[in-house]
C-alpha cells in the first residue's frame, strides 16, 4: 500500500510516527512543507523537514516537538557574543551540523531533495521524505505595527512574535513559480491513499497545495483524500492556527477547514468526538466525516488515529 | 611609536602578547598570514588571523596554542555522524561561531579585512588585525604519494600529515595576483618599526611577502626591519618549519633563516644564546645580529624577548 502524507511540522511528524505503528507495511512518502525555510547565520535551515526526520529517525527533543534532543547551545551563545542574532531562534549545536551540511551541499549544487535525501541516510526516518520542492519559497504573513502594514517572515511571525498580532494576509512567496520537487507529483499519482495529517491548513498543507501542480495533482488522484481535523472543539490542538486560519477568512472549527479544503480535494474527515455536531455539516459538503479521538496523547492514540483514517479511507473508496 | 609585525599563527601570537607587555603605549599594526586559510564544511576558516585574535583577546586554548579554551565538538560529532568530514581538523564548537560569522559576512559581500575588524570588535586584540590580503592565497605543499608527485593543502600537509613526508615544494597558490589588504601598505611605510616574530619563515612570513608589493615595501621601508629566529639550536622551537625550510633550500639553523630574508630585508636578527656562534655568520651577511635568550616559555621572557627586539632596532636606527 502506497500511502502519501503532506507534512508539516511538529504535527505531521506525530502523526507520521503512528502512521507508521498503524501500518507497518506501507511505502509511506511524506510531501514536507518548505515555506517556512529560513536563512540563518548563512545557512540554510528547513524547519518541518528536519522535524519530520528527527522524530522518524528518533533524534526529537521529545518534549519541545521540535530540534535535538540532548541539545547544547554554544555556538548560539558564541554568535550572540558575535552580536549576531537573531537570538529568538533556537538553533543547538546538534542541529547546527545539520544545517552546515545542508548549506554546504547545496552551495555545491544538489537541490533541496537530494539533500534531504542524503540527510535522510543517516536519520533512516523508514519513509521517504520529499520538498514540496526544490525552489525557494517562503511564506511571509503580513500583519500592521504601528498602523503600518509591513511582511514579515513566517518565523518571525510564528516564533519571535508567537502570533500575538493579527496576520492580515499569508502569502507563499515564490510559490506560484516553484515546480514540485522530483517525485511530487509521480507519487500522488500512484499513491493508495493521500493523508492530510493534523497539520497547519493554511501555512503547512496551504503551502504545499500552493506549488501549481500539487493541488492538481491531489484533486485528480484516483487514491482517497482524508484528513484529520487540526483543530478540535473550536481552538487549534497545538500552535496558533486560529491566527492564520483568520487571515484566510476560515473559522477556527473542524467543519470550516473541511469546507477550507472542500469535497474538490478531500474525500473524507475526521473530527473529534467532541466536535460530533460537525460530522452532519460536513457530509452536508460532500466529504464523508466520521468523529473519533484526535488527540496525538501517545504513540499508540496516535496510531488508533492513523487507523481511522484508513477506516475511513476504506469506506469512502468502497 | 608605531611597530608593524607580520605574523603567522601560534609564535607570532605568543610574541605579540610580549610585545605589548613591552611596549605598553605603542600602536601595533598585525599583518597576518592567510595562506593557511581553508574552506571547512562550506565555512571559511582563518586559522593564523584567529589564533591572534583569540590570543590576544583572551579567548585562547593556552595549553594547545590555537582554538577557544573551554571548547567542545557537539557540531563535528555531528558532522561526523553525517558522514562528512574532514574529521582531522579540530573545530571546536566556539570556533565554529566564529567561522560562520565571517562566512555570512564574505557570503554578504564585505571583503576579510572588513570582516577581521567586525570579529575584532568583539576580542578587542589591543592591536590592529589585518590579513595581508582580501584576496584568496592558498599555501600548497607538493608532496611524493606512492611514487607519484600531489599537491595537498598546506592544512592537509601540516595538520592531517603531520609533516610526515617531505614538502617538495611549497607555493602559495593565488599570491602572484593577489593584492595587499587596505592598510597593508600604508602601515609598513609609516611604521617606526617592522618586526617579524619568531614565525614560520616559509608558510607563514614567507606567504605575506610572496604578495605582491609587501615585500618590495618592507625593503623600502624607512624603519628598522628586525626578525627573532624561529630555529633554536638547529631545530624549529615548535612546529614543523625544518620541512619546509628544506622544501625551499633553506638550513635549519638561525642563520640560514638570517641569510634567507638577507640584508635586504632585514637589518637586524635575534638568534638565541645557544646559537652565539651564528652572530659572526648573520652579521657577515650585512644584518646586525644579538645572541639572547629566545624561548616564549612565558608571558615575561617573551616581553624580554620584545624588548631586546627594540633594543636591536634602537642600535640599527642609530
Amino acid at each position: 500500500m502506497r500511502i502519501v502524507v503532506l507534512a508539516g511540522g511538529i504535527g505531521g511528524a506525530r502523526f507520521l510516527r503512528g502512521l507508521k505503528q498503524a501500518a507497518p507495511d506501507a511505502e509511506i512518502t511524506v510531501i514536507g512543507n518548505t515555506g517556512d525555510d529560513i536563512h540563518l547565520f548563512g545557512l540554510k535551515v528547513c524547519p518541518d523537514l528536519d522535524t519530520v526526520m528527527y522524530t522518524l529517525g528518533g533524534g526529537i527533543n521529545e518534549e519541545q516537538g521540535w530540534g535535538r534532543r540532548d541539545e547544547s547551545f554554544t555556538v548560539k551563545e558564541e554568535l550572540a557574543a558575535y552580536g549576531v542574532g537573531p537570538e529568538w531562534f533556537g538553533l543547538g549545536d546538534r542541529d547546527f551540523a545539520t544545517h552546515i551540511v545542508r548549506t554546504q551541499m547545496l552551495g555545491a549544487g544538489y537541490p533541496l531533495s537530494a539533500v534531504t535525501e542524503a540527510l535522510c541516510d543517516r536519520w533512516r526516518p523508514g519513509v521517504r521524505l520529499i520538498p514540496m520542492s526544490d525552489d525557494r519559497v517562503e511564506t511571509h504573513v503580513a500583519i500592521e505595527v504601528d498602523g503600518e502594514r509591513r511582511a514579515v517572515h513566517f518565523q518571525e511571525y510564528w516564533v519571535k512574535l508567537r502570533a500575538s498580532v493579527d496576520a492580515l494576509a499569508v502569502v507563499p512567496v515564490g510559490a506560484e513559480s516553484a515546480k514540485p520537487a522530483p517525485g511530487v507529483l509521480e507519487a500522488l499519482a500512484e499513491a493508495d491513499l493521500i493523508l492530510f495529517p493534523p497539520s497547519n491548513p493554511v501555512v503547512s498543507i496551504g503551502t504545499i497545495l500552493a506549488v501549481p501542480g500539487i493541488r492538481e495533482a491531489v484533486a485528480a488522484a484516483g487514491a482517497p483524500v482524508v484528513g484529520l481535523s487540526p483543530i478540535v472543539g473550536d481552538a487549534p490542538v497545538r500552535g496558533m492556527a486560529d491566527k492564520v486560519l483568520a487571515a484566510v477568512g476560515v473559522e477556527s472549527t473542524a467543519a470550516a477547514v473541511a469546507r477550507h479544503y472542500g469535497a474538490g480535494l478531500l474525500d473524507g474527515w475526521l473530527v473529534d468526538t467532541v466536535d460530533a455536531d460537525a460530522v452532519a455539516d460536513v457530509e452536508a459538503a460532500g466529504i464523508r466525516c466520521r468523529a473519533v479521538p484526535l488527540m496525538m496523547t501517545d504513540p499508540d492514540a496516535t496510531a488508533a488515529m492513523a487507523r481511522e483514517a484508513l477506516a475511513l479511507a476504506g469506506e469512502v473508496r468502497g
